[in-house]
């Protein structure tokens, strides 16, 4: 029996995210069957987390139990041609039976993408919030520094989240603007990166902090309300929950002696 | 009468090109019915060149005569509220009667991209050739140079053109190569694009071209090659079309004459 590790990246626009649900047409499901085609084996994978329906993912790390033969550098390809054309995977390493892609996760990071031009950039439609309108991006700036820590973040979390705990720590929350021109022309404030690194996030947690953001930058709320927030532990007390187009999964970090064989 | 001239940027891969064709979904179409819709006027416009099928345009210039009194700067909101979502005018003016956005362009610049990575890059899937395996770019750019100028490129475009003569003037012909790695990691040559400007180009000329630069990156043919397939003016002598969905039309230029009302 070998572990095996792989990413895979995803355009998540037409799948209800990684995670097997009752409905059907998740990532995962086609994983399972694309190995199922490969090996004949009905194995269980673990992702390394859950990503909401219309969410994409840069190589996330999944992996799974098997007893094929096959040599580790044969999979990609072979999982590839039997994988629609919007789920990739991208790289295999075997690695120990005690790693699982999830539990070992030292540090996830998210980006989410506002454009923020006059119009939309059609070859990014489903990969970013479009957002005219002045950003106060100071502003945003300073809220996004209220949020690192380790703090108990129930105010950001959805109300369905079943987490015993919703203390997290999130050690990075930056925004990034890019100024090249792109499809849309570059009447507006350009495009918007935030990038969030945490030991883990809830569920809605990163829509929600950027839902929360926007808010920040159209000056409905100051950037100093992030504490009152947090405080309030109450999902009432924050913004909306933002578009889960413009969210990717962006990287996994693990120890490198966790993937040691 | 006012002659407005829009940009239009747009995802080729659901549509058969630019220009009306009796098959129908065309950019063209979507467009004057947008139009149609906005003005209840049945305009015929004028696009700076046609492209094929599954070609994609950043602000593709287009023309057309309005007795419609909406002020030019509420046209873009207007047709977009109105047009599917991969397709969007970016930009509306208005231009002397005598402006014609394909007569009176003077260059062209059209880009062709190629993957070179082990993977596809999911996001980029409608818009790459994926094409792993090494390619000599040092000699790529060689054969690059060799078409620069003013030639009878018969052997580059359709059997099928209609066009009087074969005579264009390619003004740069180059090649760049991207580093940072994308979602497909970064095992593998990189993403380049070549950028192509000229007086005009031929039916599928670019495409053509690149299809005939791969063979010269595999070392099927020589840098050198290049003058005997110009002069053999005939298809034959040149290699396969490349795909459409890598080729964009980047941008078009006009005397800042032609624009002054």
């Amino acid at each position: 029996m070998r572990n095996l590790l792989m990413t895979v990246s995803y355009d998540g626009t037409n799948y209800y995210g990684f995670q097997t649900q009752p409905g059907g047409n998740t990532v995962q499901d086609h994983l399972e069957a694309a190995i199922f085609g490969l090996t004949g084996e009905r194995v269980k994978i673990h992702g390394s987390g859950r990503t909401d329906a219309g969410v994409h993912a840069r190589q996330q790390p999944f992996n799974f139990p098997t007893a094929a033969k096959i040599p580790v550098e044969r999979w990609c390809l072979a999982l590839n041609s039997r994988l629609p054309s919007d789920i990739r995977v991208t790289s295999a390493r075997e690695v120990p039976l005690s790693f699982h892609s999830r539990r070992s996760a030292k540090r996830k990071t998210y980006r989410y993408t506002i454009n923020g031009n006059r119009f939309p950039d059609v070859f990014q439609r489903n990969y970013q919030l479009h957002h005219y309108g002045r950003l106060d991006i100071e502003a945003m700036r300073l809220g996004l520094a209220f949020l690192v820590g380790t703090h108990d973040y129930t105010s950001f979390a959805s109300r369905h989240s079943t987490q015993p705990s919703h203390v997290r720590t999130i050690y990075d929350a930056r925004l990034e603007t890019e100024t090249s021109p792109d499809a849309s022309g570059s009447d507006g404030q350009g495009v918007i990166h935030l990038y969030f690194t945490g030991n883990g996030f809830l569920q809605h947690m990163v829509r929600i902090i950027v839902g929360t953001m926007l808010e920040i930058g159209e000056g409905k709320r100051k950037p100093e309300d992030i504490p009152l927030i947090l405080e309030a532990r109450n999902r009432e007390a924050a913004g909306p929950t933002a578009e889960s187009k413009g969210l990717m999964l962006w990287s996994v970090e693990y120890d490198e002696t966790a993937l040691r064989l």
